[in-house]
């Protein structure tokens, strides 16, 4: 069993993953070895105090030398769901992994995408947000996929060798994914409707002259690059969109600490990294309770 | 007016200079031009992100640099005490300087040094923390001085105008000050002494042969880097020696904010810079909110 999982690569993951290993602990990060698209593409950061002026580029490359340094492996899975066991957690991962742990640490930024009208109520009757999953569902039917970036491209891949048509509306510029079952939509939908399950795409204007305004679709996925906090976690609280946590960043899950974007304002590379060492001293402190409990037991 | 005034230069207040200067709020920034000792005599800083195995001195310069490049100067000067007045602050400095500002934040990080049995009962009938404000009551007389930091010989020099006889009591190596009349003591003393006023400096053992474990004084300076924050600000809420807070850094005095150690552990600069740079946003929010108010008065 691992004393933690961090989820999430962005400053706040990495900067509780430095801290863990320095306080001598056995934990997974779950993320990507690029850590983080948001922080890569960032221009200039300038007010990260010791690095002056840095690029978003630089400052990622600084981090992963220090990962690399610290022998602090990125394992390049998302994670999908996250159960509270009894004196444990278990964390399910979209590519088919599970993972046990003693504290969880969240930081898994916040989603810049909102969702459309309708989505959140069609879940389960036409909205997944995992293809390898719920892709089988959909043979042979039409399907949209809402994506936030290329990396999730091979899911979409997955559900064109089942689908029938698939209409791909990317949330990114280079579309690298080509099948004749695939077509490609560059405006954003506004609202899903339908009766029992999803029956149509609703866009504000028309698509093209020949597609008009509605697609008629048997299902929505919705592809992103980490799933709520909320949906994440069953029975996490949260406070207008954010985990809500204490000062030592504990969630209202004992043992399942929080930080970085998912807790809140300001959306700062600062307050990420502090967020993320406080989580990872408290976690560290909860795992020497526990493990002495253990010894107990 | 300030907008601001940070008080402390280490990484929590550098930290909220930069976020108030990206903000474009106009501040002052007690503190010392070589920012923080603790900074700079950190062997090595391991898991501070975006910098590898950084020394606490070059951290230090990086930090200096950064100040620099966003024109920033560090006014050398101590806060003494900060007065919560109607709409704005008092701040006052030992070295005499007053300023007035709509928020402050603390960033004065904790002190190490203990005090020593006596100390806080005997302020005021004996006790002092300032040499250039009550040196003069002290003439021809005898008085000891516990010192931090070699930074603060000038009092000490400035006492040994008026005093008799100075028992120096350093807590810094190379004592640099020499003086006919000051006397230096390589030993901590354990308490302090006296009836209505302070008579006598008590130590565990025997200084030497001839001075015995106790020394007759009139008054005993204690001359630290910072005042404690409970001390510089009247009403301020501490809990276990620390300011309490909230996850925005607002104490429990309105447009009173803190920042870094001085609000609890972890003592780590992942974790003062990013409550430094909260403290600067939450600061600036309320900057806004107040100039809103001050336009319609």
């Amino acid at each position: 069993m691992q004393d933690c999982i961090v989820i999430g690569s962005g400053t706040a993951g990495v900067s509780a993953a430095l801290t863990l290993q320095a306080n001598g602990k056995n934990f997974i990060l779950l993320g990507q070895t690029g850590l983080s698209e948001k922080i890569a593409k960032a221009e200039k950061i300038r007010n990260y105090p010791g690095l002056l002026d840095v690029t978003g580029k630089a400052f990622c490359e600084a981090l992963q030398a220090q990962l690399k340094a610290a022998s602090i492996v990125v394992k390049e899975e998302r994670a999908m769901g996250v159960y509270a066991l009894k004196d444990k957690f278990g964390v399910a991962t979209q590519e088919g992994g599970y993972y046990e742990s003693r504290t969880v640490i969240l930081a898994c930024g916040v989603e810049s995408v909102k969702t459309i009208e309708g989505e959140t109520e069609f879940v389960g009757r036409g909205v997944s947000y995992c293809a390898t999953c719920d892709g089988f569902l959909y043979k042979g039917k039409t399907v949209a996929v809402l994506c936030t970036s290329k990396r999730l491209e091979h899911e979409i891949e997955f559900l064109a060798d089942f689908a029938a048509k698939v209409y791909l509306i990317p949330m990114y510029k280079e579309v690298e994914i080509e099948r004749e079952n695939i077509q490609i939509i560059r405006k954003m939908p506004v609202k899903l409707e339908g009766k029992m399950r999803v029956e149509k795409l609703v866009f504000a204007a028309p698509i093209s002259a020949d597609i008009g305004s509605e697609l008629e679709i048997d299902g929505l996925f919705a592809l992103r690059e980490s799933v709520s906090p909320a949906t994440l976690v069953g029975g996490l609280e949260t406070l207008d969109g954010h985990v809500k946590v204490s000062r030592d960043m504990q969630t209202n899950i004992v043992g399942c600490y929080a930080a970085g974007d998912c807790t809140g304002r300001p959306y700062q590379y600062a307050k990420a990294v502090g967020e993320g060492n406080v989580a990872a001293h408290s976690a560290s402190a909860f795992i020497s309770e526990r493990k002495k409990q253990e010894t107990k037991d």
